[in-house]
């Protein structure tokens, strides 16, 4: 809260009061007195106001609007710290010169698939293993994903390959479950403003992959990004994987602005998923390209030997030649702006 | 999955390939080859085909598109049950011909504060008493409830006032101290796909009182009142509480047509919340006067006593004189499309 | 333009750069440096900035944002009218206590269909006839409208039952022979912002209704009236009709939040359009309620004696005697909030 | 329309009733009773029935939906023209191997301030030159162009540095100026449903670059594509230049997925407009190289020699300087995906 637009014919009687308000605060004011509308400045630590107080000021009489000046979020802020965040995962460094790319499954179906996945994405040049185990499904009646047998075999599929893993978590009471066997915990869209579940993952020694909300907007999405460091936990990564619009030709509309709009707004790394962003497997290499090109730290995406037959996301699964093209492809993007894949 | 719509010039082999595909699963396909398209219509119990299949076969050569003709909730649809859901909470019985006025304060504060309110909603005519014991906060340094001593402070409104009471629950982990003492189990917006959640409040023995997510569609609602449907509570209503578009005049767009939708969809009854629809106090009430002239089974609505000193929600308040202004214009509407309130 | 944030770490010399060039269009500035950021206000009549000179100043080194406090829009705000504007149309006044409703089909398709709908439309107390003559269509291959033919069958329709009528104009070089014959000038929603078109309509003696963009913000709405009135032509309505949102399951989401907001932003008359907002006959009864709860000046909806056979819109018509069934209800509504219909 | 479904428990006549509709249009049908719903599917030559046909279809008793298969546009279909369309312009062709890139200033704002630009953009690689000459403003305060005078100033601009121009129209009568001058006409966002405009432009001898209207579909971008093509004009290109959405952060929000999904909806050439796709200056350069990885044909760049002096869009044009340092980027990335610039 920094600026107070009164309405006009406001009496003085009200403004006093807002000022009397202020006071109470321990903030002071400055008035500006216009031909069409006086403003209130407001001075001091305005920082410490929050936006319930600034609501509440809505409601006085004669509050036309109130204007917030600074960003309601802080630990994710470029003012905070300058230098780029670097989040190290077993070795993998996300936020650096190298583009990391986690592939793999959307849902880990059973040991031997897994494992298979694994080994055809790491050969490919992907760096991080994905795959559900804990999958959040519009309908109930769809697969719920195989729990902690899943995480099993994402750890022997680890062992194979060498390659850390990323997975999701639903609910507080599995986070230490999946803490057991994941390298990076990721918060799924639906759970962009699960705030609870937020807290926990910021009270744990895990990287955090928080992907944005179906209609999040980029300050909302940074503040649950700052719900996770408030408890201490500073390793989060945010990836951008479509967001809710108008157009149904495509699953979600995969908004690349975002990406170098966050390098502004925070030192945080930025990663982009294609295959949700879109939705459609033709349509995952050229918008991984232009991930790249737009300046992503990492990419995440889905890869399944027989998308035919997946339990989930069969349709936006690129096949394992597929993705071993696009890496080739992304190598050649990635050098052309200055980076390595 | 009932229509598998196929691309032009696609080789006999790969219909070949989807035909057996089909057969697999028990369905058996009846092909219409027209000039332009050649179109598979499936027989058999299609309801059992999963979305993931459908997915799986969207990824198959030769598809273009997959048309589903069935709804994909059942136990939420006008189809499964034709007569519409009374939901009896302590005798006051919502989805009837008598209009149910939820209200009470967004947080609750103090002991005297929501003793207060309740006093002066019930005296206005509401006949449940809302209030937030565990709120869902965009930031992490925002009021975030008094937990359970929230939950007392509400017990002992309604012991005072005979009003049940109306709270949200956030946390698997909260639900059972919740239970000890609400009517009713709010699931917030930002929950709304919170499935674990709402697996969870469909085991218990109270009614659940689903807010519509910022951008759910109504079939997404309808799936995510299914999850709690599906483990055995019945007794769910829908509150519509407005969405996210690119409007910024209004903090959200009330979608009042969700309202006679629903009706045709679902047995459900129906809340409307005009209070977050429109996040201004001074649109709240013909906003309110619309939902009642739609067809709304019940409203929940924001009261606060002193709305400059609310610790949220403070702009979208109403003053308790302005409540009872309010319900009197209800009663006359709500008679004149043949409701009482 | 009224206040310029400044980034942090912006040199001196940038800020004066600033300064001078505010000094340049005569205004001087008021400068608060905060712990965080800088601000400077500025003094002066900042209405003569234009939205152009504003979006230059965004361009200058160190400025982080520039926020506006004044309305872009003079004539249309209720800042500079404060009493209702009242609209005579032949006798029927439009924004007054009596609610008008203004009925028809979508396209007139003969002689006869139009001139017995609008017998029906009459007979059931609508006030005013609509009717397309040109449309505007989505498609090259559907139907065009029947031009000034269909001008004349309206021309007849209005003789028979003394109903004013409404009818579109899409292009300037037909509003010559539409003004011979219509009593209202409806400009439709895709040509909100055809501001060729807007000036044209402002230089002619006849009201406008000016329907919402589907997308268009309620400000950039309120400046396309604003382009009517600044040519002379202050009789404007303002037609709600759905916007555009991620919803499907209706044809537009109707945002009757609209009707009151724009009742405090402007003394224009306001419009609902219930047909068109949801494109569902079945949808259209209720919302029309709705909007007559919520304050609107009238309503406009579509008829058709067989919506079956219609040559567009069909499935969002009203059969006659459901509209005659409908202004009964809506009779009831009106009297509910104090007005008639 | 090719499938009608039925609703459940629909009279046996109400189904022969849609029967003979469809047979007194010639179709004959298919009907499939599953145990839960009944599904026509409609054989015969259903690109003969028209939307309209479609939505009254859509008003009949019994009838709960009906899904249309193929696909509403036709001349603008890669299912009826395989290659993709070659757009000359004088010389320069836009849907090659070669990007091409359209760049200068918002408006044409005085002789010499466009011909210097040109002169920039051109060294830098510009190989067509852009400008407005009658520009859509939202404020009938705002510039509104400078008119014939601009376009006789953008044919200066060309003799001196051989570029041909693209600008753009808005009304009809403007039309046959403006092509004395121009090479290219721009339909601008808001008049991407002005069909008359459409037809008019489709009637002249003259490349059109069609921008996508805020809010418009795929689809009814397509079709009005179509609008123009159907008139005899085929050398039309879209322009994605960003979407409106519920995120403020960026002016729009640019929907890059659109590229590769129009490129095999459409043989037209697709064009990328990262200036108004995200509104600011710093964002220009990351979307740019993302436009050219995705697969664009030509981008358009707003260019200012001065932007805090630029009539209009100051803050997101880019200075000579840094646009060509984009171009020396954007080799690198055209050159990483096979293409040129």
């Amino acid at each position: 809260m920094d600026i107070i637009v009164i309405q006009p014919d406001t009496p003085e009687e009200n403004i006093r009061h807002i000022l009397k308000k202020l006071e109470s605060k321990g903030l002071s004011a400055n008035i500006s007195r216009g031909t069409e509308r006086t403003i209130i400045g407001v001075i001091g630590d305005t920082s410490k106001v929050t936006d319930d107080e600034e609501h509440a000021i809505k409601a006085m009489p004669g509050v036309e609007n109130v204007l917030r000046i600074l960003k309601p979020y802080k630990l994710a802020s470029r003012d905070f710290k300058k230098t780029p965040t670097l989040i190290d995962v077993d070795g993998v460094i996300i936020g650096g010169n190298k583009i990391q790319v986690m592939a793999g499954p959307c849902s880990v179906e059973n040991r031997s698939n897994i494992v298979s996945i694994a080994e055809k994405v790491k050969s490919a040049g992907a760096t991080i293993l994905r795959g559900g185990a804990f999958k959040p499904r519009t309908s109930p009646y769809a697969f719920q994903g195989l729990g902690e047998e899943g995480l099993k075999y994402l750890a022997e599929a680890k062992k194979k390959t060498g390659l850390p893993i990323i997975t999701e978590v639903m609910d507080p009471r599995d986070l230490e479950v999946i803490c057991e066997y994941t390298d990076i915990i990721q918060i799924g869209t639906r759970n962009m403003q699960n705030f609870r579940l937020l807290l926990e993952v910021g009270s744990v020694n895990k990287p955090v992959l928080l992907k944005r909300g179906l209609s999040a907007t980029i300050k909302e999405w940074l503040m649950s990004a700052e719900y996770i460091m408030s408890r201490g936990n500073h390793n989060v990564m945010l990836c951008e994987r479509g967001i809710r619009t108008f157009e149904t030709a495509t699953r979600n509309t995969l908004d690349l602005s975002a990406v170098p709009l966050l390098k502004q707004l925070t030192h945080l790394p930025v990663v982009v998923d294609p295959s949700h962003g879109v939705g459609k497997w033709d349509l995952v290499a050229p918008m991984s390209r232009a991930a790249v090109a737009v300046g992503a730290d990492a990419l995440i995406i889905e890869v399944h030997t027989n998308p035919e037959e997946a339990f989930s996301d069969g349709e936006q699964s690129l096949r394992p030649e597929m993705f071993t093209q696009l890496m080739d492809d992304l190598k050649r993007v990635a050098q052309a702006v200055g980076r390595e894949i």
